[in-house]
Order: C-alpha cells, then structure tokens, then sequence
C-alpha cells in the first residue's frame, strides 16, 4: 500500500495529470474510474491504483479486473494527490498512448462495418471539455476518424479523456502540421471536405453525405484559418434563428455528424 | 475610481458572482464584456464598471455605451477581485433580472415570427456550461421558450451567463416547481412532448415537429426522472454507433432541436 506523498510513482502520476511533456516523453496518460478501466485495451494498461474504500464496495468482477492489473493499493490521501478530480472515484490507471497511423485513420471505417469514411477535421480547438465531447459524439455519430491540427489541446489532457466518456480507446485520430494540404490530399483521395463556416451560403442539410465525408471544424473563438477554409471543397451553413453569431464548436460538429448519420440510415 | 478591494459596492458585485442567494435577493445578475454590455436590454442595466485600460482602447462608440451607463472606472486589481474569469474583460454590470410569465414562455413564438412553439424542457441539469450552451443552440435552432425544473443549475450563474453569448437576454424561460404535472399542462394545450430517452424505440427524425413540439431533456448522469419521462407523449431514440451509451446533455439537445429547426425550413 501506497501511502507517501512524496512516493515516486506518486509524483510520476502527478506529472502525467498536469504536464502535456511529461505524458509524451513516457508514451502515457491517466484515466480515472471503474468505467474508464473496463473501457481500456488491456495490452494498453501499465499501471492501476486503487482506494482500500473502493475495493471495500467493489462488484467481485471489478475486483478480478483490477487484481489481473495488479492494482497498487494507496490512501484516500494518495488517491486525491494523483487524481485530476476534486472527488476522484477510488480508480486510476496508466495507461499507454496508442499512436494511429494515417492509413488507420483514413481507412478505419472498413472495420467499423460503415461503408464510407465519415472524418471530422479540426483545427486548433483550445476547449478539453469541447474536444472530448466532439471525440463521444463522433462516435455516436459514426465518425470513422478524428483529424487535429497541432495547434489544437491535448487529446491526452486529463479533462478531454473524462469527456470522451471512453470514446477515445475507439476513436481512431491523429495530429497534423499542414492542415490545409492535409485537406486537399483528402479532396484527391475522392473525400468532400465540408467547412463549417459563416459564409457558407447553402444550408448543412442540402449536401450529400453519403459519400466519403469530411468536415471542418475551426477554433471556438476565430473559426477555421482562410488558408484552411480556402482548401474545403464547400461551405456548409448552419441557419440560425435569432441573434445567435455563431455555434460551440461541439454543438456544430454534433448538428453536422448527425445530419450525415441520418443521411446514411436511409 | 474605485481602488479599494473592500468597497462596499465591489463586495457587493463580489457577493452576486459567488452566491445565487445574493442574486436572487437583490434580483440582479452580473455580466462580463463589452458584447455582453451591448447586447443587454438598456433598461435592465443597473450599475456598470470599467478599468482605465480597456478605456483607453476603447472605441468611440464603447465609450458612449458606457458613459450612459455611468460606468465607474475601477483599479485592474478591483476588476480582477470581481470578475468570474482570470483574465477579466475590463468590463462588467450588474444587471436586473427578468422575470418571465407562463404566458411569455409558451406563446413567446408569436413575437419571434416562429409559427408554432418548439420548447426546450430540461431536467436538473448541473452543468453551468452545458445548460449556457443550450440556450445558446436553442435560440440558434428557434427555440421559442426553455423551461427548467427547480432542481437545474441558476440560469444567471455566472458560467452559465458566459456561454449563452448573449442568448440569456432574449431566450424566454421559467422554473417550473412540479416538471411532470407541467408537461402534462402541455399536452392538453396541443403540445407533443418527446423525450429524450435510451428506451426509446423510434429514431428522433421520424417524427414531425413542424406542429408544437416540446423536447425533453434529462439530468447529465441520470437522464430523465421515471415520473418526467411517464409524462411526455413519446420517446425518442437518437441512435448511436460504437460503443456510445448516450450522449452529452448540450448534444442531445442541439440535434432534437436542429431536426425540428431543419424539418420547419422546408
């Protein structure tokens, strides 16, 4: 049983919680709670820690599960120290990164059992909890792969996992340096790249989305870059009532990977 | 100038940010932001501070803005002391609150130009920021009224006022004490109620919200109460793929509400 703060293993956790570098220099990051542990590819899990509360009240299947990781024991104090939550669950791991590649990426919805790839491209999105909601609901969605360029937060960020709610064990994405010329490599590859943008003049739901599909996703505050949007085959519009400038960013993405699901359940 | 940290008016502003019982006593609320000043109806605007900075950059017009309003220029540090936000905006007001009737809620339709109401009803939603982007979405989606049941989050907690961008001034909405017995209320006044829920056995875009519709939207963890969700007319299912067991409550609510929003545009 863990019980000292200052414990090694204690601080490494601390530093994969708070520091991007720390994360990328051992290849790692930290989940938290039960769901997240069952969720995890279990060549992927390298270390699991668990509250003496917790195991106290846990189902006999998740004490298998934890005691086939080997679980450290630690103190509730221990617990909090590492923990990204102000009320952490009793369960934390260390789990690897798992690095996609492009043909991964591009060509996963043939696994997925979906005909044609529906991609979400984003560019420089600085919200966790926008980003992690964009990774769940693409799932729900039927997105078959998630495009960031490099300006945008860190898929890996404690509180981008926490709102992927497990999506990102499943959800293939990388990071790239070039996005507009990411964007046009996809145009020639035959997918239709959709830019979610004011000036858009055709509405979001005139568009045919059952063919390979990509679509664009700018910065929550300034949209997407001239240089990115130029690089789109089209502008979609959202039509909004009201006053309303402009959506959230997940908001967005939601309406568009949505209208795109139910085209293709038709 | 105010330069004192413990100026009466600056605990007071202080006070309305951190407690909903402040607000509700005073009836006033507090926004942050020249946009946000811009945007508030004249006569609900109380008291407005401003720092010397954000004057000296200010545009003309800014200035106006604020000199009717008798904006108090206030130190960086006391604009720091009362602001929500770390990096403050250098603008700030106090505002009244809005007290809407049933009335204004159910038919605020009529004075939008919107031919039949679309209604947003939500279960104890916790989330600030969830609950500022639905009302963000749902004037976007020509929403005509949004009600909560009492145990949701304060609609003028200051996070909330943040992330509905204005929305907050011109998006009709009341607490209502007893949720069931009101959507019941709905119905018998020619209001289909459709909730949001995993039992649900029909996909959501099958059904018509061109006629008064009402969605109904469940607390983030829990989703709807058996009594809420035993009150609407239907369910509706928003079918998922992967591994998605439901969907962020703000989601949810944006793509119920642009499927009506899409259906009523053609």
């Amino acid at each position: 049983m863990i019980k000292s703060l200052s414990n090694e293993r204690v601080r490494k956790v601390v530093s994969y919680i708070q520091k991007s570098k720390a994360r990328k220099e051992s290849n790692v990051f930290v989940i938290e709670g039960m769901k997240m542990l069952r969720e995890a590819p279990v060549l992927q899990v390298r270390e699991a820690y668990v509250t003496e509360k917790f195991l106290d009240g846990a189902s006999e299947e998740d004490k298998e599960i934890l005691w086939r990781y080997g679980a450290e024991t630690v103190t509730d104090e221990v617990m909090k120290k590492m923990a990204d939550t102000r009320t952490p669950q009793g369960v934390l791991a260390v789990v690897s990164m798992y690095q996609y590649s492009e043909e991964e990426v591009l060509d996963g919805y043939k696994e997925m059992g979906i005909e044609k790839p529906l991609l979400l491209i984003l560019e420089n999105i600085q919200d966790p909890g926008n980003l992690g909601t964009m990774l769940r609901s693409s799932e729900g969605a039927g997105v078959t792969g998630v495009i960031l360029s490099k300006g945008s937060a860190d898929v890996y960020n404690p509180k981008v996992i926490r709102s992927t709610m497990g999506s990102i064990f499943r959800m293939p994405f990388m990071y790239v340096d070039n996005l507009p010329a990411f964007v046009e490599k996809l145009s020639e590859r035959g997918i239709k790249t959709y830019a979610a943008h004011l000036k858009g003049k055709r509405n979001y739901d005139k568009f045919d989305y059952t063919k390979p599909t990509a679509f664009l996703i700018g910065n929550e505050g300034n949209g997407l870059s001239k240089e990115t949007a130029d690089a789109a085959s089209e502008y979609v519009m959202i039509p909004m009532k009201g006053q309303v400038e402009s959506m959230n960013a997940a908001t967005s993405a939601a309406i568009l990977t949505f209208e795109a699901s139910r085209q293709r359940r038709k």
